[in-house]
Protein backbone atom coordinates (compact mmCIF):
# COMPACT_ATOMS: atom_id res chain seq x y z
CA UNK A 1 0.00 0.00 0.00
CA UNK A 2 2.41 2.33 0.61
CA UNK A 3 4.63 0.97 -1.65
CA UNK A 4 1.86 2.28 -4.54
CA UNK A 5 1.47 5.36 -2.82
CA UNK A 6 5.16 6.10 -3.24
CA UNK A 7 4.83 5.02 -6.97
CA UNK A 8 2.19 7.58 -7.39
CA UNK A 9 3.82 10.30 -5.37
CA UNK A 10 6.63 9.70 -8.60
CA UNK A 11 4.01 9.53 -11.24
CA UNK A 12 3.14 12.66 -10.02
CA UNK A 13 6.20 14.52 -9.68
CA UNK A 14 7.52 12.85 -13.33
CA UNK A 15 4.17 14.56 -14.60
CA UNK A 16 5.28 17.62 -12.57
CA UNK A 17 8.57 18.17 -13.92
CA UNK A 18 7.60 17.52 -17.40
CA UNK A 19 4.36 20.41 -17.52
CA UNK A 20 7.00 22.64 -15.43
CA UNK A 21 9.91 22.25 -17.76
CA UNK A 22 7.59 23.23 -20.90
CA UNK A 23 5.25 25.69 -19.22
CA UNK A 24 7.11 27.24 -16.57
CA UNK A 25 5.78 27.79 -13.40
CA UNK A 26 2.50 30.62 -13.70
CA UNK A 27 0.81 28.50 -16.72
CA UNK A 28 1.10 25.40 -15.43
CA UNK A 29 -1.96 23.84 -13.72
CA UNK A 30 -2.39 21.21 -11.42
CA UNK A 31 -5.24 19.30 -13.98
CA UNK A 32 -2.09 19.48 -16.41
CA UNK A 33 -0.24 17.47 -14.01
CA UNK A 34 -2.72 14.89 -13.27
CA UNK A 35 -3.49 14.42 -16.85
CA UNK A 36 0.58 14.16 -17.64
CA UNK A 37 1.31 11.90 -14.58
CA UNK A 38 -2.09 9.94 -15.35
CA UNK A 39 -3.81 10.34 -12.06
CA UNK A 40 -6.96 11.53 -10.94
CA UNK A 41 -7.26 14.93 -9.54
CA UNK A 42 -7.67 13.40 -6.39
CA UNK A 43 -5.12 11.69 -6.10
CA UNK A 44 -2.89 14.83 -6.53
CA UNK A 45 -4.53 16.84 -3.92
CA UNK A 46 -3.64 13.55 -1.74
CA UNK A 47 0.04 13.91 -2.07
CA UNK A 48 0.39 17.69 -3.24
CA UNK A 49 -2.20 20.33 -1.32
CA UNK A 50 -0.64 23.20 -4.14
CA UNK A 51 1.14 24.06 -7.19
CA UNK A 52 3.42 25.99 -4.98
CA UNK A 53 4.26 22.66 -2.85
CA UNK A 54 4.28 20.66 -6.07
CA UNK A 55 7.15 23.50 -7.30
CA UNK A 56 9.03 23.16 -3.92
CA UNK A 57 8.77 19.34 -4.33
CA UNK A 58 10.29 19.18 -7.99
CA UNK A 59 13.23 21.84 -6.39
CA UNK A 60 14.00 18.92 -3.74
CA UNK A 61 13.96 16.37 -6.38
CA UNK A 62 16.17 18.55 -8.12
CA UNK A 63 18.26 18.64 -5.17
CA UNK A 64 18.04 15.56 -4.29
CA UNK A 65 19.09 14.11 -7.69
CA UNK A 66 22.21 16.53 -8.22
CA UNK A 67 23.38 15.07 -4.01
CA UNK A 68 23.03 11.34 -5.17
CA UNK A 69 25.02 11.58 -8.49
CA UNK A 70 27.91 13.36 -6.36
CA UNK A 71 27.61 11.09 -3.74
CA UNK A 72 28.70 8.19 -6.57
CA UNK A 73 31.57 10.50 -7.94
CA UNK A 74 32.64 11.38 -4.42
CA UNK A 75 32.65 7.46 -3.77
CA UNK A 76 35.00 6.95 -6.99
CA UNK A 77 37.66 8.20 -4.28
CA UNK A 78 39.25 10.64 -6.94
CA UNK A 79 41.23 13.46 -6.23
CA UNK A 80 39.07 16.24 -4.95
CA UNK A 81 39.86 18.25 -8.14
CA UNK A 82 39.00 15.65 -10.72
CA UNK A 83 35.71 15.60 -8.14
CA UNK A 84 35.14 18.51 -8.68
CA UNK A 85 35.29 18.13 -12.49
CA UNK A 86 33.29 14.82 -13.23
CA UNK A 87 30.48 16.77 -10.34
CA UNK A 88 29.98 19.49 -12.89
CA UNK A 89 30.02 17.24 -15.66
CA UNK A 90 27.34 15.22 -13.68
CA UNK A 91 25.31 18.17 -13.74
CA UNK A 92 25.97 18.72 -17.40
CA UNK A 93 24.71 15.38 -18.21
CA UNK A 94 21.82 15.12 -16.20
CA UNK A 95 20.39 18.67 -17.47
CA UNK A 96 20.57 17.06 -20.57
CA UNK A 97 18.87 13.70 -19.77
CA UNK A 98 16.58 14.63 -16.69
CA UNK A 99 13.16 16.26 -16.77
CA UNK A 100 13.01 17.19 -13.52
CA UNK A 101 16.62 18.98 -13.50
CA UNK A 102 15.59 21.10 -16.18
CA UNK A 103 12.24 21.75 -14.45
CA UNK A 104 14.09 22.41 -11.32
CA UNK A 105 16.15 25.14 -13.08
CA UNK A 106 13.44 26.98 -14.58
CA UNK A 107 11.65 27.09 -11.22
CA UNK A 108 14.14 27.89 -9.06
CA UNK A 109 14.84 31.11 -11.63
CA UNK A 110 10.86 31.62 -11.37
CA UNK A 111 11.18 31.62 -8.04
CA UNK A 112 10.27 35.09 -7.43
CA UNK A 113 6.92 34.44 -8.88
CA UNK A 114 5.97 32.05 -6.35
CA UNK A 115 7.67 33.65 -3.94
CA UNK A 116 9.63 30.64 -2.59
CA UNK A 117 13.14 30.73 -0.95
CA UNK A 118 15.65 28.94 -3.17
CA UNK A 119 18.94 29.72 -1.93
CA UNK A 120 19.31 26.48 0.15
CA UNK A 121 20.56 24.19 -2.34
CA UNK A 122 22.76 26.84 -4.23
CA UNK A 123 23.94 27.25 -1.03
CA UNK A 124 24.78 23.90 -0.10
CA UNK A 125 26.81 23.11 -3.98
CA UNK A 126 28.89 26.20 -2.91
CA UNK A 127 29.51 25.00 0.80
CA UNK A 128 30.18 21.41 -0.71
CA UNK A 129 32.51 22.58 -3.73
CA UNK A 130 34.62 25.22 -1.22
CA UNK A 131 35.43 21.98 1.33
CA UNK A 132 36.47 20.17 -2.38
CA UNK A 133 38.49 23.49 -3.17
CA UNK A 134 39.98 22.94 0.02
CA UNK A 135 40.77 19.35 0.01
CA UNK A 136 42.24 19.94 -3.56
CA UNK A 137 44.51 22.51 -1.69
CA UNK A 138 45.15 20.27 0.84
CA UNK A 139 46.01 17.16 -1.55
CA UNK A 140 48.55 19.82 -3.97
CA UNK A 141 46.63 20.55 -6.89
CA UNK A 142 45.86 24.15 -6.27
CA UNK A 143 48.19 26.78 -5.77
CA UNK A 144 48.54 28.47 -2.26
CA UNK A 145 46.94 31.47 -3.46
CA UNK A 146 43.50 29.94 -4.37
CA UNK A 147 40.81 31.01 -1.81
CA UNK A 148 38.27 28.08 -0.97
CA UNK A 149 35.18 30.27 -0.91
CA UNK A 150 35.88 32.34 -3.69
CA UNK A 151 36.48 29.64 -5.83
CA UNK A 152 33.51 27.91 -4.86
CA UNK A 153 31.54 30.82 -5.87
CA UNK A 154 33.10 31.71 -8.90
CA UNK A 155 31.89 27.88 -10.07
CA UNK A 156 29.02 27.76 -9.10
CA UNK A 157 28.49 30.69 -11.00
CA UNK A 158 30.08 29.78 -13.91
CA UNK A 159 27.96 26.35 -14.51
CA UNK A 160 24.93 27.69 -13.87
CA UNK A 161 25.95 30.43 -16.75
CA UNK A 162 27.32 28.21 -18.85
CA UNK A 163 24.11 26.16 -18.46
CA UNK A 164 21.74 29.61 -18.72
CA UNK A 165 23.87 30.70 -21.99
CA UNK A 166 24.02 27.14 -23.71
CA UNK A 167 20.49 26.97 -23.58
CA UNK A 168 19.58 30.80 -24.88
CA UNK A 169 22.12 30.06 -27.56
CA UNK A 170 21.86 26.46 -28.62
CA UNK A 171 18.76 24.65 -26.65
CA UNK A 172 21.96 23.37 -24.72
CA UNK A 173 23.16 20.88 -27.47
CA UNK A 174 26.66 22.75 -26.82
CA UNK A 175 26.59 22.24 -22.85
CA UNK A 176 29.25 19.50 -22.83
CA UNK A 177 31.34 21.56 -24.74
CA UNK A 178 31.18 23.96 -23.22
CA UNK A 179 31.48 22.98 -19.38
CA UNK A 180 34.64 21.54 -21.26
CA UNK A 181 35.63 24.69 -22.46
CA UNK A 182 34.70 26.75 -18.82
CA UNK A 183 37.33 24.25 -17.34
CA UNK A 184 40.00 25.20 -19.89
CA UNK A 185 39.88 28.61 -18.69
CA UNK A 186 39.77 28.30 -14.95
CA UNK A 187 42.49 25.90 -14.74
CA UNK A 188 45.51 27.10 -15.03
CA UNK A 189 44.74 29.95 -12.66
CA UNK A 190 44.02 27.52 -9.78
CA UNK A 191 46.55 24.70 -10.65
CA UNK A 192 50.04 24.36 -8.96
CA UNK A 193 52.81 24.92 -10.62
CA UNK A 194 53.80 21.28 -10.57
CA UNK A 195 50.15 20.73 -12.00
CA UNK A 196 50.13 23.05 -14.60
CA UNK A 197 50.71 20.22 -17.45
CA UNK A 198 47.83 18.14 -16.48
CA UNK A 199 45.45 21.19 -17.24
CA UNK A 200 44.20 19.36 -20.31
CA UNK A 201 44.36 15.77 -19.48
CA UNK A 202 42.24 17.08 -16.45
CA UNK A 203 39.43 18.67 -19.10
CA UNK A 204 39.46 16.02 -21.22
CA UNK A 205 37.97 13.57 -18.28
CA UNK A 206 34.94 15.09 -19.38
CA UNK A 207 34.87 13.44 -22.64
CA UNK A 208 36.24 10.18 -21.70
CA UNK A 209 35.16 9.08 -18.57
CA UNK A 210 33.46 6.15 -18.92
CA UNK A 211 29.34 6.90 -17.56
CA UNK A 212 28.32 4.52 -14.71
CA UNK B 1 3.62 65.52 -32.12
CA UNK B 2 6.18 62.95 -32.87
CA UNK B 3 8.48 63.79 -30.11
CA UNK B 4 4.59 63.19 -27.25
CA UNK B 5 4.84 60.12 -29.14
CA UNK B 6 7.78 59.19 -28.43
CA UNK B 7 8.13 60.54 -24.45
CA UNK B 8 4.92 58.48 -24.00
CA UNK B 9 6.61 54.86 -26.06
CA UNK B 10 9.38 55.91 -23.32
CA UNK B 11 6.79 55.75 -20.60
CA UNK B 12 5.07 52.69 -22.11
CA UNK B 13 8.63 50.70 -21.87
CA UNK B 14 9.21 52.15 -18.21
CA UNK B 15 6.26 50.67 -17.32
CA UNK B 16 6.60 47.16 -18.83
CA UNK B 17 9.80 47.25 -17.60
CA UNK B 18 8.59 47.46 -13.95
CA UNK B 19 5.67 44.99 -14.73
CA UNK B 20 7.48 42.32 -15.84
CA UNK B 21 10.36 42.64 -13.77
CA UNK B 22 7.93 41.87 -10.73
CA UNK B 23 5.34 39.50 -12.13
CA UNK B 24 7.36 37.75 -15.42
CA UNK B 25 5.88 36.73 -18.78
CA UNK B 26 3.25 35.17 -18.04
CA UNK B 27 1.12 37.22 -15.61
CA UNK B 28 1.91 40.13 -16.46
CA UNK B 29 -1.16 42.07 -18.41
CA UNK B 30 -1.66 44.89 -20.94
CA UNK B 31 -4.14 46.48 -18.83
CA UNK B 32 -1.16 46.39 -15.81
CA UNK B 33 1.23 47.94 -18.13
CA UNK B 34 -0.85 50.73 -19.16
CA UNK B 35 -1.55 51.16 -15.67
CA UNK B 36 2.33 51.49 -14.41
CA UNK B 37 2.54 53.89 -17.56
CA UNK B 38 0.01 55.80 -16.87
CA UNK B 39 -1.38 55.79 -20.62
CA UNK B 40 -4.34 54.63 -21.93
CA UNK B 41 -4.79 50.95 -23.57
CA UNK B 42 -5.78 52.99 -26.33
CA UNK B 43 -2.34 54.37 -26.37
CA UNK B 44 -0.66 51.29 -25.67
CA UNK B 45 -2.31 49.42 -28.35
CA UNK B 46 -1.29 52.61 -30.88
CA UNK B 47 2.18 51.74 -29.78
CA UNK B 48 2.11 47.69 -29.13
CA UNK B 49 -0.09 44.97 -30.48
CA UNK B 50 0.39 42.65 -28.10
CA UNK B 51 2.57 41.43 -24.76
CA UNK B 52 5.17 39.80 -26.72
CA UNK B 53 5.59 42.76 -28.90
CA UNK B 54 5.66 44.99 -25.69
CA UNK B 55 8.23 42.14 -24.04
CA UNK B 56 10.72 41.82 -27.26
CA UNK B 57 10.74 45.61 -27.29
CA UNK B 58 11.75 45.77 -23.30
CA UNK B 59 14.36 42.57 -24.41
CA UNK B 60 15.51 45.34 -27.21
CA UNK B 61 15.92 48.34 -25.15
CA UNK B 62 18.02 46.42 -22.85
CA UNK B 63 20.12 45.40 -25.62
CA UNK B 64 20.90 49.04 -26.69
CA UNK B 65 21.44 50.11 -22.94
CA UNK B 66 24.16 47.50 -22.85
CA UNK B 67 25.39 48.53 -26.02
CA UNK B 68 25.37 52.14 -25.38
CA UNK B 69 27.03 51.58 -22.25
CA UNK B 70 29.92 50.16 -23.60
CA UNK B 71 30.16 52.13 -26.50
CA UNK B 72 30.92 54.79 -23.83
CA UNK B 73 33.23 52.57 -22.47
CA UNK B 74 35.33 51.89 -25.47
CA UNK B 75 35.71 55.73 -26.29
CA UNK B 76 37.74 55.75 -23.16
CA UNK B 77 40.46 54.23 -25.47
CA UNK B 78 41.81 52.10 -22.76
CA UNK B 79 43.13 48.99 -23.25
CA UNK B 80 41.01 46.08 -24.37
CA UNK B 81 41.31 43.91 -21.40
CA UNK B 82 40.60 47.10 -19.03
CA UNK B 83 37.43 47.56 -21.25
CA UNK B 84 36.77 44.50 -21.19
CA UNK B 85 36.15 44.50 -17.09
CA UNK B 86 34.84 47.54 -17.20
CA UNK B 87 32.20 46.22 -19.66
CA UNK B 88 30.95 44.08 -16.93
CA UNK B 89 30.98 46.44 -14.28
CA UNK B 90 28.88 48.32 -16.46
CA UNK B 91 26.29 45.59 -16.64
CA UNK B 92 26.61 44.86 -12.93
CA UNK B 93 25.77 48.71 -12.44
CA UNK B 94 22.87 48.46 -14.83
CA UNK B 95 21.78 45.34 -13.48
CA UNK B 96 21.23 47.18 -9.97
CA UNK B 97 20.33 50.67 -11.05
CA UNK B 98 17.89 49.53 -14.51
CA UNK B 99 14.44 48.28 -14.06
CA UNK B 100 14.74 47.60 -18.09
CA UNK B 101 17.81 45.50 -18.04
CA UNK B 102 16.59 43.16 -15.00
CA UNK B 103 13.16 43.14 -16.78
CA UNK B 104 15.21 42.12 -20.25
CA UNK B 105 16.72 39.64 -18.40
CA UNK B 106 13.74 37.96 -16.55
CA UNK B 107 11.68 37.82 -20.13
CA UNK B 108 15.36 36.49 -21.49
CA UNK B 109 15.24 33.38 -19.52
CA UNK B 110 11.60 32.92 -19.75
CA UNK B 111 11.71 33.11 -23.12
CA UNK B 112 10.65 29.39 -23.87
CA UNK B 113 7.08 30.51 -22.26
CA UNK B 114 6.73 33.33 -25.67
CA UNK B 115 8.63 31.42 -27.85
CA UNK B 116 10.47 34.25 -28.76
CA UNK B 117 14.08 33.87 -30.60
CA UNK B 118 16.61 35.38 -27.72
CA UNK B 119 19.76 34.64 -28.48
CA UNK B 120 20.79 37.80 -30.86
CA UNK B 121 21.78 39.85 -27.84
CA UNK B 122 24.12 36.90 -26.59
CA UNK B 123 25.54 35.97 -29.82
CA UNK B 124 26.11 39.92 -30.12
CA UNK B 125 27.97 39.79 -26.45
CA UNK B 126 29.36 37.42 -27.65
CA UNK B 127 31.51 38.31 -30.79
CA UNK B 128 32.28 41.66 -29.36
CA UNK B 129 34.02 40.14 -26.55
CA UNK B 130 35.74 37.55 -28.66
CA UNK B 131 37.37 40.65 -30.70
CA UNK B 132 37.98 42.70 -27.73
CA UNK B 133 39.76 39.50 -26.17
CA UNK B 134 41.94 39.32 -29.56
CA UNK B 135 42.77 42.80 -28.93
CA UNK B 136 44.09 42.19 -25.28
CA UNK B 137 46.36 39.84 -26.84
CA UNK B 138 47.56 41.69 -29.60
CA UNK B 139 48.34 44.66 -26.84
CA UNK B 140 50.29 42.12 -25.16
CA UNK B 141 48.01 41.56 -22.11
CA UNK B 142 47.23 38.25 -22.68
CA UNK B 143 48.97 34.76 -23.38
CA UNK B 144 49.27 33.37 -26.41
CA UNK B 145 46.86 30.48 -25.57
CA UNK B 146 44.08 32.34 -24.71
CA UNK B 147 41.76 31.56 -27.51
CA UNK B 148 39.49 34.53 -28.01
CA UNK B 149 36.15 32.88 -28.98
CA UNK B 150 36.25 30.23 -25.98
CA UNK B 151 37.20 33.46 -23.43
CA UNK B 152 34.80 35.42 -24.78
CA UNK B 153 31.91 32.72 -24.22
CA UNK B 154 32.89 31.81 -20.96
CA UNK B 155 32.98 35.52 -20.12
CA UNK B 156 29.54 35.79 -21.06
CA UNK B 157 28.49 32.75 -19.69
CA UNK B 158 30.21 33.73 -16.22
CA UNK B 159 28.94 36.73 -16.03
CA UNK B 160 25.78 35.46 -16.88
CA UNK B 161 25.67 32.93 -13.73
CA UNK B 162 27.48 35.39 -11.64
CA UNK B 163 23.97 37.56 -11.84
CA UNK B 164 21.71 34.89 -12.02
CA UNK B 165 22.91 33.29 -8.27
CA UNK B 166 24.02 36.50 -7.02
CA UNK B 167 20.03 36.95 -7.41
CA UNK B 168 18.95 33.65 -6.02
CA UNK B 169 21.52 33.78 -3.18
CA UNK B 170 21.64 37.48 -1.85
CA UNK B 171 18.74 39.13 -4.35
CA UNK B 172 21.75 40.70 -5.87
CA UNK B 173 23.21 42.92 -2.72
CA UNK B 174 26.82 40.74 -3.50
CA UNK B 175 26.60 41.25 -7.27
CA UNK B 176 29.47 43.83 -7.58
CA UNK B 177 31.86 41.70 -5.33
CA UNK B 178 31.01 38.70 -6.80
CA UNK B 179 32.05 40.10 -10.38
CA UNK B 180 35.51 41.16 -9.12
CA UNK B 181 35.80 37.45 -7.89
CA UNK B 182 35.07 36.46 -11.21
CA UNK B 183 37.82 38.12 -13.16
CA UNK B 184 40.01 37.72 -9.87
CA UNK B 185 39.11 33.89 -10.38
CA UNK B 186 39.94 34.71 -14.22
CA UNK B 187 42.64 36.81 -14.55
CA UNK B 188 45.47 34.13 -13.52
CA UNK B 189 44.63 32.19 -16.25
CA UNK B 190 44.47 34.68 -19.14
CA UNK B 191 47.47 37.50 -18.36
CA UNK B 192 50.85 37.56 -20.25
CA UNK B 193 53.82 36.30 -17.60
CA UNK B 194 54.47 39.99 -17.87
CA UNK B 195 51.46 41.33 -16.83
CA UNK B 196 50.31 38.86 -14.00
CA UNK B 197 51.46 41.31 -11.30
CA UNK B 198 49.19 43.26 -12.44
CA UNK B 199 45.94 41.03 -11.64
CA UNK B 200 45.30 42.85 -8.31
CA UNK B 201 45.09 46.05 -9.81
CA UNK B 202 42.78 45.17 -12.74
CA UNK B 203 40.01 43.69 -10.52
CA UNK B 204 40.73 46.69 -8.13
CA UNK B 205 38.99 49.01 -11.62
CA UNK B 206 36.00 48.10 -10.54
CA UNK B 207 35.82 49.65 -7.60
CA UNK B 208 37.68 52.38 -7.87
CA UNK B 209 36.87 53.34 -11.34
CA UNK B 210 34.81 56.69 -10.80
CA UNK B 211 31.27 56.98 -12.69
CA UNK B 212 30.89 58.52 -15.47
Amino acid sequence: MQQRARATRESILAGAAAVFEKQGYETASLARVAEAASVTKGALYFHFRSKEELARAVIAAQHALGVERSAAILAEGRPALETMILMSRGFGQDTLNEPMVRAGIRLTFEASAFGQDVAGPYQHWVEGLEALTRAAREEGWLHAGVDSGSFAHVLVASVTGVQMVSNVLTGRRDLMERIEEMWAALLPGILAKEHLHEGPRLVRLIRETPDE
